[in-house]
């Protein structure tokens, strides 16, 4: 068995995804006119998946798309999706798992393909294990382009959309220079705000500190993060920061769905820290993995050999 | 025979329109990954393709989407794109024709859509003659939503691309209150922008103002507009201008592809001008269809009944 | 006995309303060149009226206007004219009082006028319960206008001046859409800021979000709610706040002084939670009517028929 | 006689100046609702006053106020009311010839003062002659506040309004440090904007640099003093200056109706120039006094003994 | 004995200051390209080296200068260096303590001075204290000049460099108007930011104010008072101020190495307070004098006379 | 003979550049208090000194500081320091010729050092040629830096100073990437504007764009470049250009005192133009050399080997 053989969810069908098939005048193809959401699994079992469905929900509002189905079945249709693709996995695989709801096609369209409403797909792809393993040895490297992550006035960062250009464009910069480099972007004060679905911390004496929620698309390992450390006794600062705190920090490192946790070694260059990963983040990483009941640096650092 | 019968261009094959079908996992869907660039036929003529191609080619140079074509090459297949569907036109119908262009599948998606390049679709669809045949008897009512058009730092605004949220977010504000207003956005430092492929023009004492060529799509129709203007002997000054020079206005109209140039009624409920359209705006009207050979404002008012 | 037999308190006189008239060489009315500030009553008792003329204070010293009067002396002219203007209310109406004062007459008109210092009037006006009586049943529709709220670099927006020009612009471009919105305008970046004399509050689970109050003029209002959902164990959260809080609100509320506290509705026409008002809007008016010993919401709800 | 005798027109009537007194309730008074525009007489005749009057329908028409006159209405009564106040004049003296709008009453008001519209006031005062005339000697010592000119994204600047805490806000630093000194504020960028009613020019290798138009109450003055430049084959250029400009400037001057031209002698306590006036100024008040054919400079001087 | 005779650090030497010669090719004199820090005396005794060294670090991280030397080392040199300088101290007198790192000679500087690596001065001067004794019995005059200070996007200002023209531009404004004025300058948002080497704090209602940590150099004199005030059960609070904030302060006061604390007495010519110093100052000038076991008020103050 | 003996002009007298030290008190050293101005020879012989030594005076105009010369003596001085030198150098190298003003010493250093005025340098140095001369044949990879040009409400950036540590904050990021790539930082808005002490150049259908001259330090070789363009008959533009102007340009480059013009082969990462130098900027190169009569270009490519 293989990829070619997942199912996917799409609009009201379970089908092979070989037939997720999207009409050229779908408004998510023409105008990135479309939201998602992703969430992994750990050991084959889905992580916090309501909380990602309602931040679906959220997304959706922001952009009046109405998905013609509620929160509980699209948390539902996610689960058969996952159940139906577990089997494709070798044993220490694991899944993104995504959501995503288009706008639908426009009017003038439906005569050819007569759709009424959004545009509906659920479906799940293994996690690039082997490609990113030597992150957890090596830490990332990060750099800032001179690119701006688009500010709340025009496109709030909050909304998780098909429209990813900026983020692109950014990265495009960095992978110019560093094709394994991964870009975080500055804000339009200079702060640091965020990569293409990651969030950075820092570790300045013990204290995380993470760009405020405002600027961001907050994710929830980043929510994860945050809670863990708050539990370990850590305090946890949101707000504005920048190179001078990243130059200086004691600890770096990011947050997504699927790194959970990974160490940043350099930031433009400049080395961050002695150790890889330093004690808070070695500290975070394994209250992570006791959390999730899973030990996902494992599952990545055994891919290198 | 009826739209169900259009012929597309896709990934170097010409087929019915059903046919152009994108995988999901295209990063045109997945992340608006994409450009493109619409002209427009006059009585089954296409115009000014080679300018619209040309910045079709600008847009993959600052996105770095090789399309795996030459100009020419894209120049010969939107012509033979249209000639293969002018025989289902109405005599006094005229298309849009539109090239895309996307980045592709990402590699993890070949197993399953072995897709190495980009995405190329070449496509047209008739004018919403009908729709729009008002605006040229009422003027069009021009709102300013409070969404900021997406700064140059952030993602240049003179790029086509699928990335539209922005654009769409400031259209939901405006059409919730209006359906038939049309946005015209701001910049973020409060200057008259653009609106959803439309450019916006007043006129002062004679005088034609429009925003910089910067912080907008300068549309092939706006420069066409600006060549007859000043053949007229019309003075043209790009630069910043804002709700003050709106406001007192002797005239304004919109210009874009389909609309060529139609005049605006009021902004944000404030009346322009004291005709509809105001001499400026006509006398640019009458050198427009002289120029394209034809009266694209006649081809709209004879849908009004 | 009608309005027209009001008594205002003017520069050392307590005089019929129709005698209190500024010579046009006022500062005041040359230039807004004054700062006032407005308490109600409640049931014909005047609310926090000392904490209103130590703001009215706080302005004076930021335009370095001298009023020629102690604070407690304002206080006690306050109370007279509040004293003799209840006999002219029917039983369940109320009055809004404000001091006003401007920094007087430039030198060169003393000629005519030879008033030294500055003017001070203190007046009352009943409240507009019937006008607004609908905004508690409905809740209000809130727009963001394009228009931004004055920087506090320019002009600080904590000082109530009689410079309105700025939200009146705002509340233009929102009534020429939809006469009986309120247009809440939004900071240079595209934060919610304020309306014309009104603060907003969002609910989300269960917490306050409210702007920062250094962006908006911090209403009594506002401060009585913030203190009213502490003291019922809420949180509320003073920040930067956007059009994305808003939308994904479960609850939103306007305050000021005439409205205490009234749900909104709408913003942008996006429909906001799904009761009116909503569970913390309705625990916290409440309160609000148990604080003030007065029920104001009945009392704007009697005015429907 | 006297100031005590001169002559307004108020709301439709010729009235001596003491019997015009604002409601309170007047909505110019209780927020600034108003706009307005001055000219001056030269020898007793008022210079360019339909370009005057043609730029106060412009401030009308941003606010949306109907002055219930029209343009040649407003022309006709201002030419009244100096002509009836002339008389009081002495020979070398002059007028400021002014005309205000404002929006008229609140309707609750009109219980006690039944005017429906527009409040409009057209008046006159004699020109400060006496307390101006060291500046022509002495030159104006310039400062740059730290308070910034209003963006035009909240009011524009370029309407001439009642609102000017701004401008005031910005003169109170600087009279606190120096009496006599001008204060000219810097725009949110940090250029040169505008004093409270005077324009800046700087010359440099005698090319006359000035802000650009958009950011700025563009003065008649301004206008006449481009125009009068440019006839006398010297360039003008409008565009962003800066501190930089003024402190390397080879001389600099302000415009404005009272001023005319006036030079500046220093920026910040920076001397500017080695004349007072610098040739470029000389030869441009020269060519005003031309153009007015009249000698503003030594009416000015005159007053110094 | 004279300051002729001072002994200061210089690259791995003790030698007489007049000997500490930096070649003009090294690139802190070239650019700017240094870093420094320093501390004071109090009794002959250094205020927390320790702190300013660390901070000195950071410094030196940011612009990745390698000094050549672990932090112990540089602790050592400088109570080297004192020691060496405390007999020329008179007994009432007190030091400013300071180390300079910069990056070094050009490499192409090194034929003529063969030095690899960074150039350390470690160095001390007797602190200014009759100059500044006036400030203790007046207050300081504090302006804001027109000049911003250079936002963190482009140069940090938390890091100590030899590139003050940004604050020396800000004080040349200021001292042109009044030369013992203190000029305090505004960030790029008009907030409050800092002085040369100074930090700012207001009271309001027995509540310090002080900008947030980012915009400015967080002196280790700003520090030791907020831990003194929390000590002392006052709150403080770091955030946006501005200067409605600071005319309407309770009282306010400056810190740094010299002062430590010092009461303003104006701000812009606004007297702020009704006492020199207020009672929350006294307060914590008391406690600061404790805290350092010395009474550096009555060292200044003594030199009055 | 070797640059051990060469010789510079140092506060009134000429001595070997190893005399040419700085008291480490200079406020040179302390702040980079300090401007500076560059020019180069030709075959030995001056380029345009007299308009590098004016654009050096409004530099200590703007910071003012008097450098106790006059421009003729600066010029004088130059010529000496040049004529005293040359013979030091081979007959195909040329030098940077430099002037240097501090303003000295603070008076509490005069105990030390009892220069009384500012401290003046005039030097030279032989080119980098063998190091620069691969960009003639390569192109200059340009990157554009995280890091954003002060802006001139900071500090005018047309002013040469000895503050150069923005500038080398973002050649650091650059340099981290690939230590031969040049930086070039864009403005707070996103424009590009400058390089350390280089200006950029872009060329779209055979026009020349360039930033504005009010972002940029705008250096003589710009200026020449310009003039040279327009004798020509080519159109050059100076507005705001951004990454979108650089990413789609035909050709582009430097220009700088040392390079005059070099052409860019890369912008970061992204190949520009198809020819290295491409036809314009070649014969632009052209005109350069026979303008200033001798062949730079192939002056570095002879030491290509």
């Amino acid at each position: 068995m293989s990829g070619a053989d997942r199912i996917a969810y799409f609009n009201g069908r379970y089908v092979p995804e070989r037939e997720v098939l999207v009409p050229f005048r779908d408004r998510g193809f023409k105008y990135g006119d479309a939201v998602f959401d992703t969430t992994r699994t750990f050991g084959h079992r889905v992580f916090k998946l309501a909380e990602h469905v309602e931040r679906l929900y959220r997304s959706l509002r922001y952009l009046r798309i109405d998905p013609g189905l509620t929160q509980d079945a699209i948390v539902e249709i996610t689960g058969e999706v996952v159940r139906r693709n577990l089997p494709l996995l070798e044993p220490d695989e694991d899944y993104w798992v995504t959501q995503r709801v288009s706008r639908g096609l426009d009017p003038s369209a439906r005569e050819i393909w007569p759709q009424p409403g959004a545009t509906v797909i659920v479906e799940c792809v293994p996690l690039p294990l082997r490609e990113r393993a030597p992150l957890y040895r090596d830490g990332i490297r990060v750099m800032t382009p001179s690119v701006r992550r688009t500010p709340p006035e025009a496109l709030s960062p909050r909304v998780k959309t098909h429209n990813y250009l900026n983020l692109i464009a950014g990265g495009l910069e960095v992978s110019a220079q560093d094709p394994s480099a991964w870009a975080v972007l500055l804000d339009t004060s200079g702060n640091l705000a965020e990569g293409m679905g990651s969030n950075i911390f820092l570790v300045h004496k013990g204290t995380l500190l993470t760009p405020r929620e405002q600027a961001v698309l907050s994710g929830i390992s980043r929510e994860t993060v945050i809670d863990l450390a708050r539990e370990a006794g850590l305090q946890v600062v949101e707000k504005d920061i920048d190179l001078y705190d990243a130059y200086t920090a004691d600890e770096a490192f990011l947050t997504s769905t699927s790194l959970c946790i990974c160490p940043i070694a350099s930031v433009n260059g400049a080395k961050i820290g002695n150790a890889l990963p330093g004690p808070v983040t070695r500290q975070l990483t394994e209250a992570y993995c006791r959390f999730v009941d899973f030990d996902f640096v494992g599952q990545y650092l055994k891919r290198l050999s």
